[in-house]
């Protein structure tokens, strides 16, 4: 049977599997929901067991558990680690989703949850190809698979339990997909992936709320000192001013960025697609540019003061942002840390109190093009897009990556299914159906070539 | 009977009839308010009766209904109106109060409650005084009450209320308890307030969250944005950069400084009291007048992004600020919140979208100290405190005051009674209890002097 008829002729059942996953909302940021994500990865846990794994378990760690699976075709074969993730973000806020998050609705060609792409739905084709590729004798390597509770918060736990694991972990390469693609018609492989370093700043300015006619001019505002703090961060070229942060910035080959050049992309369509009139960034590079190679700050969310219905004056006793910085490899996001929180202490006037709070972190990634791994990767795209992927390199993070390669010394292969339009991390997240078809369709060619 | 006697036989009444006010959640700035306003202005209504006007009504007006009453003692004699607000501010956040912000807690001395000092409790002592100036057959004047629902949001519909009542509200001066002292034995009746002009700002960035990996560093991050326009507002010294800002602010007296400079003032306990190491304000002005005869820009609120538990990664759509200034007399309200937005708009750099929505304001007020009225009241703080108060510019905004004078004609004495240790606006907002017996017993003073 071919991969398109197996995929057809199973749909119902695929899509109910999916549901079953989808349904579970493991929240990994807010911790009401731990007893979700115990419940996710035993659902996990039975549906790799039913596609005919050796074995499967549901393990700790010392933050939400994973799930590991192996499948033994040959002991001498080389032997693939599939990554991924069943934890997804928050919903929030839910008046602008048109569907519930937690039921998958199918409806114009597309599965709608949170989740959908961003990575149950990426990790769900990863095991229906492993599904196809095992009853369709297709494997010519060993497959074992990790999948996690904590990467959208940065992993926690995950690196020790890779030092505590390293024998169970062992393999040759790592498959993820947990990336995006340029576009529906422009199949890419993900060869680069962007660091990260997340901190909260809290300024304290007087011990209480304070009336602001009454103290308002001889007291310190500690909001308007955060907007100045934050403001200072960037100058009006789009750079970061903290001194050294460029420092470990690779300089990109003059080759590489004519390859990013040639990406087909319209500044048009991108704005539209936004409804911005214009676009900001840091000045001397292209859109594509400071998406991939490019670090860059952003203020995640910011809140103080009174912030309900009408006009209450008030001068604030406290003011909070959630700060973040998107990294380029060999930037290390320990030492980037170290020198925000030095920065912001250094900046802070002595009429507040500021607190920096590093939250999570992980360093970038780059992926070598002339793996064998990597050439039985671009053959899957091509089977199942009819072209040659691109080798790109995004601007998301995922910091495990980083630390795969540090620990088990084991590169990985980003075969990512998403579009822009998914909509990860937003409401209405989505996955096109014929997408996901042809992920599976990839990732079978992927196995039927790796390891011959 | 002398005034003492009068409070210490009826005290367990007044605090009964002051807990009826206390208990009503009369929050103006929150709409689901809206029946408790009525209701309030009832229970002053009926309050007023009990004290023998001879008429009192609530009468409706644009927004919150007022309360009226009126006490004729001899038509060819002066009026006085006294004006009040029964309205109180927002009680957030409740986890600081350490009783119910509704319930009349006698502890310490002092009467604990939001509106026990603003306005409730300095509206209660105005009546309550002129219950015994009535009684006692003290009063050499007519007496007219104006208690308002709106205050603390800007006083709406209240300037057309008085253009349309301008027979009813005849007055030859209006009597006002909503200021603080400079200090429990230090007496001082406030001869300046500052104005205010609020407004809302909104900023859009792309029309959806988006995923600050894939987006960030391409895309102008809204509350980035926000940030470098409201530290803009303000330079390194604290002053204003809003071109023409302060082309209409009064250059004060060197006397009047003087005079300022002599009001007895630690900035030590100041600042201790703040709990700061340092004070920051507009440069080449001391922190007295910076609160009294310069104005400031303050952010009251901000918000936008994920502001919940954990480091959601989030380039997002919208930031939100609740910003104000407090003015000083001769600056226009209208003219600043015009210059404001104009500015605002002109800054705002074409890759996002700004709109700012003008909230409330009104005009600063200045009072001589020549009037008969002030010279009465003078003589009620000395009865009342043994020492003849100063008079003092306050950094508080009252804008009707300065409608009042506009539309009627008439100026206001501000025998305010409030004390830093107030926490108006705050959490714990109180009023000693001896400072409320000596209120009633300067305004009885004020009575036995006014109209003589």
């Amino acid at each position: 049977m071919n991969v398109k008829e197996y995929i057809e002729k199973n749909r119902g059942r695929f899509q109910e599997e999916l549901f079953s996953l989808i349904r579970i909302p493991s929240i990994s940021s807010d911790p009401s929901h731990k007893n979700d994500m115990q419940e996710c990865a035993l659902r996990w846990k039975n549906l790799l067991l039913e596609t005919g794994v050796d074995m499967a378990e549901v393990m700790p760690t010392s933050a939400n558990p994973v799930v590991f699976a192996s499948k033994v075709i040959d002991p001498s074969a080389p032997t693939v680690l599939v990554y991924g993730h069943y934890d997804v973000m928050p919903v929030e806020p839910l008046e602008l989703w048109n569907t519930d998050p937690f039921e998958l609705v199918i409806q114009d060609g597309r599965l709608w949850a949170r989740g959908a792409d961003d990575d149950k739905g990426q990790s769900f084709l990863q095991v229906k190809a492993f599904e196809i590729a095992l009853r369709e004798k297709l494997l010519k390597c060993n497959v074992k698979f990790l999948f996690e509770g904590g990467e959208e918060i940065g992993s926690p736990g995950l690196e020790d339990f890779c030092l505590a694991h390293k024998d169970l972990l062992k393999s040759d390469i790592i498959l993820v997909s947990d990336t995006s693609m340029v576009g529906a018609d422009v199949p890419s492989i993900t060869t680069g992936l962007r660091g990260l370093a997340y901190w909260e700043i809290e300024v304290t300015g007087p011990n209480r709320d304070l009336h602001s006619g009454i103290f308002g001019g001889a007291v310190a505002n500690p909001i308007n000192v955060l907007c100045k703090m934050i403001a200072g961060i960037t100058d009006n070229d789009g750079h970061i001013t903290i001194p050294g942060f460029y420092d470990d910035v690779e300089e990109v080959s003059a080759r590489e960025r004519e390859m990013l050049a040639a990406v087909p992309y319209s500044e048009d369509k991108y704005r539209e697609s936004l409804d911005v009139k214009a676009l900001f960034g840091e000045k001397g590079y292209s859109t594509l540019e400071r998406t991939a190679i490019r670090p860059t700050f952003d203020v995640c969310g910011i809140w103080g003061g009174f912030t309900g219905e009408g006009s209450k004056t008030v001068l604030p006793s406290k003011a909070y942002a959630k700060v973040s910085c998107r990294l380029v490899p060999h930037q290390e996001h320990e030492k980037i840390s170290g020198m925000f929180i030095d920065y912001i202490n250094r900046i802070a006037p002595d009429y507040v109190r500021v607190k920096v709070t590093p939250m999570h972190g992980g360093e970038g990634y780059v992926c070598p093009i002339d793996l064998p791994a990597y050439k039985a990767a671009e053959k899957g795209y091509e089977d199942a897009f009819g072209k040659k992927p691109l080798a790109v390199r995004r601007g998301g993070s995922i910091p495990i990556i980083a630390a795969f390669e540090k620990v088990l010394g084991v590169k990985s292969i980003l075969m990512g299914f998403g579009l822009e339009s998914d909509a990860t991390h937003s409401p209405n997240e989505n996955m096109p159906i014929d997408i996901m078809d042809k992920g599976i369709e990839a990732i079978v060619g992927f196995y039927r070539e790796y390891g011959r």
